[in-house]
């Protein structure tokens, strides 16, 4: 089956311990003439569904508007360096380019966390009108300069689920002592209620569950996870996505690579960049919806909400969590200031239009 | 005031009836070499916010990212041509392109309202699923190429608002005989329960409310209507967008000049109309927010939703409209058996990702 094929190739790809062949770093310094080859770096399996094709796409944007006076090879997660290496890869030029999370770097720079996803944050749309209407770009930009980066948002998963669980979950009483995979400031917050997290890389989730190493495993959505074959280790399957409302993923460029391109291709790689986070989010739409349907008709997998009492719960330790981080890092907390300042700003006409549309659509469509 | 001088502006040129200059056909077929300078004729008073800087956008993205080897010389309506003639001035050859929505098209080519707004239709994301990763897009040329047009989605408004009333409408009796603003097959659905509809061009909105000939009337949604001035003569604002639950902007090309181009620079506006379309749709999440809250906070406008019963009437109108269309053409019943399979595929994941997780942060937020 070219599913269980995908898998096993996956499984030894994304998020593998093997560090891979590491290319001497490499900077181009071509003129307008010349033709610059690029190395892009990614956190996914080669060709994984949305993300890696994602970055495909994006690498074949830049060629196609360049006329072939940019080539860019991207690699899978372990082709040049490991899934979780990507961020170092770029920033010393091993690789100009990656393709990534920003919140897989946490541990590098704290900051970074709030330009992927944030709990009970602001929807696909309104993260991207923050980021190119707002504060947003400007902050990453100068949070990841620091570290030789210039970032992009390339893609975005669109809502998420909140994840697979093997028992249902009837009460807050229920989640005590769970073990579950669930990385970032999301995971935090899940600590914060008696749950033991874990940021197990992808490619391992399935083991996890099925070894009982994992109880319960947020990874993307519909798509991304029949890809793993999650409904085979669990029955549950959670909404709504408080943990991952929207998440961006990032390209990165080396900074000294991003400042030798002529403004031409600099105008590319920023516009391929755009058009490849909206191809993104529209593949998304359709795929998570054809794979949500798979797995409810053909999988029989059973989708369920959080109880109140859980939800409630998960808010306020959300709350706590991100009070924490401002307050332990500045570049935290005027990067957090203006997320929060514009998803305050943002929100009211979200419920007034799509929202009060949405509901109307309930009404009347059924 | 800014604004005043501005309205002034657009009143003179946003659907006005007087022609402008006329420019020879002229059909370009540069090498790859030689510098290209196309035309865009808009229906948007030049420079109108999100509209018409879209378009000057759109054209900036071509220069950049070309260096320099094709330029796009933006026209506000009438300075070229006037407003609802950019579909034969482009079908012409009269300019290269031109920057509009499909919806003003329908006495030409009546399939091409559904690549507007469709009643009860699908939101922004889901739109852009079906044109980038369904049938919509290939309908959309297969449609435009027999008026020699090669069509992109350059754009959307997101959600609109449902319009403008001088009165409040607390049942269905109070649409009885109103004389409404509202262009397409909304408005068609909208004579269905009794309002009299007119298609009045943008710029005469407000002078039709001042003196009497309009009661009420649609255009896109705050920061547009702001813009316009519409609270000055009208003191209820209605949600939901029934009518226009997302808008595309359509970009076109005249079909000879796009078949001469070189293929870097297909891939150029190929993707500088998609980078575009994001970078629209952010825009106005962020302005409708902010001149929302102008509207409420400074104009005192009152904001109010449809009763029920006018609701469903209006659902059941469309219906009908829709059922009306796609009997007595051909190309509209493919066009939107597309539109409908597409979008009773994606809303199952919009529903249980998106609007659960608004449903989620409304109740967790208050």
């Amino acid at each position: 089956m070219e599913r269980r094929n995908f898998l096993k190739t996956s499984l030894k790809t994304l998020g593998a311990g093997t560090a891979g062949v590491v290319a001497a770093p490499f900077v181009n310094t071509a003129s307008a003439q010349e033709t610059i080859t690029w190395n892009m770096v990614t956190s996914w399996p080669k060709n994984f569904p949305a993300l890696g094709t994602g970055a495909n796409d994006f690498a074949a944007r830049i060629e196609r508007m360049s006329g072939g006076r940019m080539r860019v090879k991207v690699h899978g997660a372990g082709e040049m360096v490991p899934a979780m290496e990507v961020f170092d890869a770029v920033s010393a030029g091993t690789a100009e380019m990656g393709h990534s999370a920003s919140y897989y770097w946490r541990g590098k720079v704290a900051a970074a966390q709030f330009f992927t996803a944030v709990p009970f944050g602001m929807t696909t749309t309104e993260t991207n009108a923050w980021l190119y209407n707002g504060d947003g770009q400007s902050l990453w930009d100068e949070v990841y300069a620091e570290h030789n980066l210039k970032p992009f948002p390339v893609g975005n998963t669109g809502t998420q689920m909140a994840g697979w669980f093997k028992k249902e979950i009837k009460s807050l009483d229920d989640m005590q002592g769970l073990k579950l995979r669930l990385p970032g400031l999301a995971g935090e917050a899940m600590s914060g209620i008696g749950v033991t997290t874990m940021t197990t890389p992808g490619s391992e989730i399935f083991t996890s569950m099925q070894t009982g190493v994992l109880d319960a495993a947020d990874w993307v959505g519909p798509y991304n996870d029949l890809a793993f074959g999650l409904h085979q280790v669990a029955d549950y399957y959670y909404t709504s996505a408080w943990n991952e409302p929207s998440a961006v993923l990032e390209g990165t460029v080396n900074l000294d690579a991003w400042k030798a391109l002529p403004d031409d291709l600099k105008a590319v790689v920023t516009e391929a960049a755009r058009a490849s986070n909206l191809a993104m989010i529209s593949e998304f739409a359709l795929r998570n919806a054809e794979a949500l349907k798979t797995l409810v008709d053909e999988h029989g997998v059973k989708l369920r909400s959080f109880p109140d009492d859980v939800m409630s719960a998960l808010h306020e330790s959300s709350r706590e969590v991100l009070q924490k981080q401002i307050d332990s890092d500045e570049a935290s907390r005027r990067v957090y200031d203006s997320y929060r300042t514009f998803q305050q700003k943002v929100r009211p006409f979200t419920d007034v239009g799509e929202f009060a549309y949405l509901k109307a659509r309930e009404k009347q469509l059924g």
